[in-house]
């Protein structure tokens, strides 16, 4: 068996799915994972007990709101939330981002909502 | 103290050093790293025998050498070098990457070379 990997292609990814707020994971290096995801309207208000999460902004404007502040981020951009600080994503038109954090981190946190989406859904 | 967390931006990172080969702490998550590097020329063949590595190219092409292959990256691409794989790192024109790795991981693994970067040097 060939130990070369396999590289990953961002753009042929995004065409496989269309569905917003719904996170695909495309690699895991440890255990963490990376997550491709289609963001658009207002996201809900959620923290991540356990674990920093990481935004790179791929494609297009993503605002996170803080309780204190909000964070305006486009392709080029990344942002490292803390763990156990709440915040809110949302855009006004879609934004692609990649995501990593460790495996098992559900979207909304502990809050139940719509938008919860499955772990582990691969693309 | 405010709690909304700081953006940062790849290009302004990238403005503050011009040293190749020499990665460059943009931020932490856990106890993760994300690190820019400008690749230009051949590198060493390593390894690292305790972690996996992610390569995101932000620009450029990036080849990396593998026993049994060889993989071309251009922007827009990601690749994840499982631990204990040999491979070594390339680019003809200068590359921008973003490496994401634990803390504490050396650039060229066990190898000593003039290569080898200092840790935990923050841009």
């Amino acid at each position: 068996m060939s130990n070369t990997p396999l590289p990953i292609t961002f753009s042929e990814k995004f065409n496989c799915f269309a569905e917003q707020w719904s996170p695909k994971v495309v690699a895991e290096m440890n255990d963490y994972q990376f997550k491709l995801v289609r963001l658009e309207g207002d996201f809900v208000w959620h923290d991540h007990q356990d674990t920093d999460e990481t935004f790179i902004v791929l494609e297009g404007r993503l605002t996170i709101d803080f309780k204190d502040g909000t964070v305006e981020l486009e392709a080029g951009q990344m942002l490292v939330v803390p763990k156990g600080v709440p915040h809110r994503p949302r855009a006004s038109s879609e934004a692609k981002v990649l995501l990593v954090e460790p495996k098992g981190v559900i979207n909304t946190g502990d809050v139940q909502s719509d938008r919860t989406a499955p772990l582990d859904a691969w693309v």
